[in-house]
Order: C-alpha cells, then sequence, then structure tokens
C-alpha cells in the first residue's frame, strides 16, 4: 500500500480542532433495513451533526489549521452544507465569512448560513462558478479560501467520521459512503483501510452526476435531489485517494433516491437529505448486499432538505403504495348530487382528497355534470371496494390509471 | 416521601428483560432549540426505539414477568404503539398475540402490527372500547391482557427509560416528558426523584385530551395530531404515581403541536409523532422554560405517524413562514395568455404551485379569463417584488389573503 496522504496525527489534530462543537453522531441499528435486506445493518446519523452535515467536521479543522492568518477571514463558495459549516466555523473562531451561492441554492440552507452571520453574494449559475469566483475573491481581498473538499486539511476533518466508526462499531464489515467530491469518502476509507483493510468501502454517486464511476454530466446545472453530492468534477488532491482506498463505486438512480429519504422518515425515524441517503438507494436496488458477517454501517451524511419537496415526494410514494384511488363519475347537476357521492365514499371509509368538475371535451348528458375524484384508501383491495360500492350505487364511474 | 410502589430492583430487572430488543437511544444536542430558548436542551431520541416508540419497554418487561403463563399468548387493545410493542415482544417470545383495534387506526400502525404476525380485530370506536374488548378476551380465553400503562410492570419497563437519562445526563435538570395514561410520565419521574429529588419533571398533555390537568374531553371519538397521548382516563396505578412525583402538568395547544413535529424535522432532523413532540411544543409555547443551570431534557417518545399527514402540516408551516403567494389575475384568453404570465413568474424567481381558471361568478372582459395562481416565493419582501413586476406587466392582479 502506497503511503496514504494523511496520517493518523493529522486526522487527531481535527478531532481535538473539533472539540466543543463537532459531535459523536449516534450509530442507530436499522431493525427495518436489516429485516428487508438481511445481515445486521446500522446507520451512521450524521444527518444530527451540528449545522446538519458532516462538512463541519472539516471546516473546523481548516479553520483551526490557518492559525493566527484566520484572522483575515474566510471565503468559500457552495450551495449548502459546506456554507454553513464554514460560516458556522467562522463564528466560533469570531472571524469574518463570506459565501458564494449559486443561482437556485435552496432557501433553507441561504436562511441557515446568514443566522450564522456570513455575508452571502451571488455565485454564478454552477457550484463551480461559486467556487471560483470565492477563490477570486480570496486572491483579491487575502481572506482564506475554503474549499469544499480538495484540501488536505478538510479531508483530516472528515477522516474523524471514519475513526469514529471504527472505534464504534467493533465487527465492521462494509461501509457505504455518499460520494460527491470525495472529501467524506477519501476521509473515511482511508482511516478505515489503515485500520483493517478487510473492511470494504463503497462510494455511492447519483445518476445526475456521477463522474468517479465515468460518468461525467453535461453542462449547466443539475438537477437532483441529491444536489449535495452533485460534484462535476473530482479533487486533484481526493481522487488518488479515492483511487486507492475505495473499494467500489455505484451509481443509484434517482426515483431510488426518493424512495430512500421516504424510506428513512417512515421506518428510520429520521430526516435525511437526498445526498445523504443514496447509501440505502444503493442497498434497495440490491447493488449492494449487506455483509453477511459484521455489520453494515450506511452513512447518513445528513439532513439538510428543504421541507417544500417533501409533499411530492410523500403523495409519489402513497400512490405506489396503492393508497390513492383516482376515479372519473358522471353525476346529477342538480343539488345534493355531488355530495350523495361524497357521503358514499365516507360510508367506505375512504378519504377525499381532491374533487373537481370536468365539463369540458367530455360526453355528457343535459342536467349531468363530470367529477373527478382522488381519494385516499387503504391498498388495492380497499380501492377495489371502493369503486365496486360506487358502481353498486348505480353511478357511471371509470378508474383513472395514471401510472 | 411515600414508598414509591417500583423498587430500583423491579426496574433493573425490566432492563434486562430488554436486553437483545430494547436499544439505549441516543440523547441528542439540540443547537436549534438550546439558541432559540436558551439553556442547554438536548433530545432522548425514543423515537429511534424498536417498533418506534418506548412501548416495547414495557411490553418486553410485562411478557418477561408473566413466567411459564406467556406461553398462553397475549391480548391487547391499542390504536398505535401499545399494539406495536407488544406484537413485537410476542413474535420475539413466539407466543400467540390478538390485537384490538379502535376504528381509524392509521394505516401504517395496522401494517406493523400485522407484520409481527399478530392477529388483528375490530375494537369498536375509542382506545376504551378496545382495551374493554382486549380484557374481555383475555377473561373468555385465558389469554394474557397486557394494559397499555395501568400495570406495575409495564411502568417499570418505561422507568427504565428514566434510569438512561440519569445514566447519560450528568448535570441533569429539567425533563419534559408526553402525559398519556402516565406510564413512561410516571415511571420516568419515580426513577429520577428517587436518584435526585431536585430534577423537576414536566408531564405535557394535549388540549384535546388532558385528564391530568383536570380537563377531561368529552365523550367520542378524540380528533389530535397527538393521538398517541389521547388517553381519557387516567390510571388506577398511574394516577398516584403523577400526583406524588410530577412537580407540574402542562397542556399544550394543537398548532403547536404541529409547530413542533415541523421544527424537530427541519431543525432537528428527526421524525417524530404529535404525541412524541409535544414537550417541544411546551417550550415554544413558552409556558415551560429551559433550566438555567444544568441540562433540559424534551423526550421524543416516538415516531408512529403516517407519512399522509404531512404535506398539509408543511403546506400550513410555508404559508405561515411567508413562502406562499396566491394572487388572482385576469389574462388574455388568447393562446400564450397564460404561457406569457407564468414567463414573467420564472424571470421573477417564484416556483409555480398551482394555477387554476376562475371563470365563473367573476367581472370578466370578453376575451378575457381569470386565473388563481399560488407560487412559491422566498418570503414576504419576494412576494412584494413579484406583485409588483406583475403589475408593471400591464396585468390586473389582486394578491388573495388566505390567512
Amino acid at each position: 500500500m502506497a503511503v496514504p496522504p494523511i496520517d493518523f496525527a493529522a486526522i487527531e489534530a481535527a478531532r481535538l480542532a473539533g472539540v466543543g462543537v463537532v459531535k459523536r453522531t449516534p450509530i442507530t441499528e436499522s431493525a427495518a433495513l436489516s429485516e428487508r435486506f438481511g445481515g445486521n445493518i446500522v446507520f451512521k446519523a450524521e444527518n444530527l451533526q451540528r449545522t446538519g452535515s458532516f462538512k463541519i467536521r472539516g471546516a473546523m479543522n481548516k479553520l483551526a489549521s490557518l492559525g493566527d492568518a484566520v484572522k483575515s477571514g474566510v471565503v468559500a463558495g457552495s450551495a449548502g452544507n459546506h456554507a454553513q459549516a464554514i460560516a458556522f466555523a467562522a463564528r466560533h473562531f469570531g472571524v469574518p465569512c463570506e459565501i458564494f451561492v449559486p443561482a437556485g441554492a435552496s432557501l433553507s440552507k441561504i436562511e441557515a448560513v446568514r443566522s450564522y452571520g456570513a455575508t452571502l453574494s451571488e455565485g454564478g449559475d454552477t457550484l463551480s462558478d461559486a467556487v471560483a469566483l470565492a477563490q477570486s475573491r480570496a486572491d483579491a481581498t487575502g481572506m482564506n479560501f475554503c474549499h469544499p473538499f480538495d484540501d488536505p486539511m478538510v479531508v483530516a476533518g472528515q477522516a474523524t467520521l471514519g475513526l469514529e466508526l471504527a472505534e464504534d462499531i467493533s465487527d465492521l464489515s462494509l461501509v457505504l459512503v455518499p460520494l460527491g467530491g470525495g472529501g467524506l469518502t477519501g476521509g473515511v476509507a482511508l482511516v478505515l483501510k489503515q485500520i483493517n483493510p478487510k473492511i470494504r468501502i463503497v462510494g455511492v454517486q447519483v445518476r445526475a452526476c456521477a463522474p468517479y464511476a465515468g460518468t461525467p454530466p453535461a453542462d449547466g446545472p443539475i438537477i437532483t435531489l441529491a444536489d449535495g453530492i452533485a460534484v462535476k468534477t473530482p479533487g486533484a488532491f481526493t481522487r488518488p485517494i479515492i483511487e486507492q482506498f475505495v473499494d467500489e463505486i455505484v451509481v443509484v438512480e434517482e426515483d431510488l433516491v426518493a424512495d430512500a429519504m421516504v424510506f428513512l422518515m417512515d421506518r428510520g425515524k429520521l430526516y435525511v437529505e437526498g445526498g445523504g441517503a443514496v447509501g440505502v438507494s444503493a442497498l434497495m436496488s440490491g447493488q449492494i448486499k449487506p455483509a453477511t458477517t459484521g455489520t453494515t454501517c450506511v452513512v447518513l451524511s445528513g439532513g439538510n432538505v428543504d421541507l417544500g419537496i417533501l409533499p411530492s415526494l410523500i403523495r409519489r410514494h402513497e400512490t405506489q403504495a396503492g393508497r390513492r384511488l383516482l376515479m372519473y363519475v358522471r353525476i346529477s347537476d342538480r343539488p345534493g348530487g355531488l355530495a350523495r357521492l361524497l357521503t358514499l365514499f365516507a360510508e367506505a371509509a375512504a378519504n377525499l382528497v381532491e374533487v373537481e368538475h370536468m365539463r369540458e371535451g367530455v360526453d355528457l348528458h343535459v342536467r349531468e355534470t363530470g367529477v373527478q375524484i382522488v381519494l385516499e384508501v387503504r391498498g388495492r383491495e380497499h380501492a377495489d371496494t371502493v369503486m365496486s360500492m360506487v358502481r353498486a350505487a348505480g353511478y357511471n364511474a371509470d378508474e383513472i390509471n395514471a401510472g
């Protein structure tokens, strides 16, 4: 094995740099995942980390490593977790902080950065633009530029998470880590492989942006739920670490990112962002099987996601679980016509989600109107019962298959 | 102090009864709550407990305490967490389990109970009905009846959570516990008060059902987000414990239960059910101030809530945060009329949530149509900017104040 680019002394120093700020996040068993996929599966619940992601580990170490120079302040380009971490660390050190934010960054992340007292500036269209602007600003002002991942001090900070895994899980066998720029995956992998080369390390990328898997994305902004790991270009420092220490890189599909987020709430009781949930996606897709001996750890790297995204994820989940019944019904266009139909649904214990009149472009008799109905039902069997009841009551009703 | 009804040996026995099943759930710091309300606030993340709530602690102890008699099987009446816990424990002991479920119980909870192999029966309209039916069934069959809270073995099991708090938080000063039947609050209180009488214990009930606070609910089913603590009648065994060991009982409003659930996801990154979140509600309302010295612990007692409930909670939150703009606009009823308006919104970086034509009962010129628009915006300032842009483009637009 080639000499690793970061030694244990540097990682222990990073741990000290985080004292009082970085939490030792819990390892929680996932009975739900273990029952579904076999093996013994646990989560590293790093979404519960301060600032909502692992990035504070690297940020604290980076600022501490600057020594007196930190007083000139720090500047970074980021759409999210790195920005929050640098802003929080700068406040902790009591130094100025400027963040360049690309267009379309999440509202809640921007608010958090502002709440930590950082100055925000428009940072172009993409993450690369924002990073480049931050670098220019640092060059022009003498402030310290903080790269989101391609920096030994940042990687040493993220590596502290690997140390916690080794210490807290005695029979650790397989680790799944979300892979973006490579700071977290690289740090975790180089620690664990030195402690025990038999521990298997899997990096997980998302289809929309998987340069480490050899499929770089197209130009322009990337649309994905896993925006936290949508990094287009591997780092000059991190790439060789990933190549040396990571056993396998898998790429998960966008739909499975959504499924993993919903699963983590519904069964894991944890609120995890898309980029933080991809390890679960890789188990769901069957691309990675849990270890048959020893513990499999899925690193949930962050929880910073706008609430506004959830309703559509949940609607999709409910539809797939057969909990939505759509139908088109012709009813009498007289007083009480709709009321009578809705009463029937109530009797069938189906919950009304939406009702809309449809009169245009449909074939109707005089004194008749069409309504489109969305109901919440218990499942396919219940949906069939409801349709039967509606037809038995004399309605002309069609189920709409939206799938 | 009167002799407590449960001694430490019984609680240690309960701890042993849970070995291999009950998790020692993590204590997590809540920087977000501490910054907002002061003090040092931590969560006991019992939503991460096996079966999704603290109930497994009491259930394991109850079944263990039955000795050989457990082989006759167990029967319980419950709409949720107790049912899941008893079903899981019965599977662990390899004995038959029957659960009586009241009407309107949550789909995901019922599914979980079924997945553990229990037999489900209709259990009347209310929780009391279901408990009574379970009792009758036990009397008729010789199966073991398992009460959800009014049983010394169940209270001893829940008391193990109190022991963990004492062991894991060295400067524990104040504890907020969701209060339903009194099994959890009673168990936690009697442990902590004996270890250190200065630790202040607050039980939190929800407005819809607060018998311990002297406001019993009306007859019939109770509608509340905090269904897990909607217990109408305190227990004969638990009531004296609550009276002896609990310092204060507060009652929180329904809206604050919703706010607490959203806050816990957004800032705490934890998925917590309404009944599990009421401790946070009590801080939000200002009814309880965090301790000025020592740590305040908020017990998050469970996480079993249907995902289907979230979209409406989140919509409410986004509206209150000023992230929704509703307007009524008259547009040209020619090809491209709506497209031109929507392009304007895109330029204003406002995200379209809903658009609906409104032609009935509104005053329109010929070749004009009305549309009702819902937009996602960044806040009040952004909303004002969007309205100005729309008017500057020559539209007749009115903001709709839905509040």
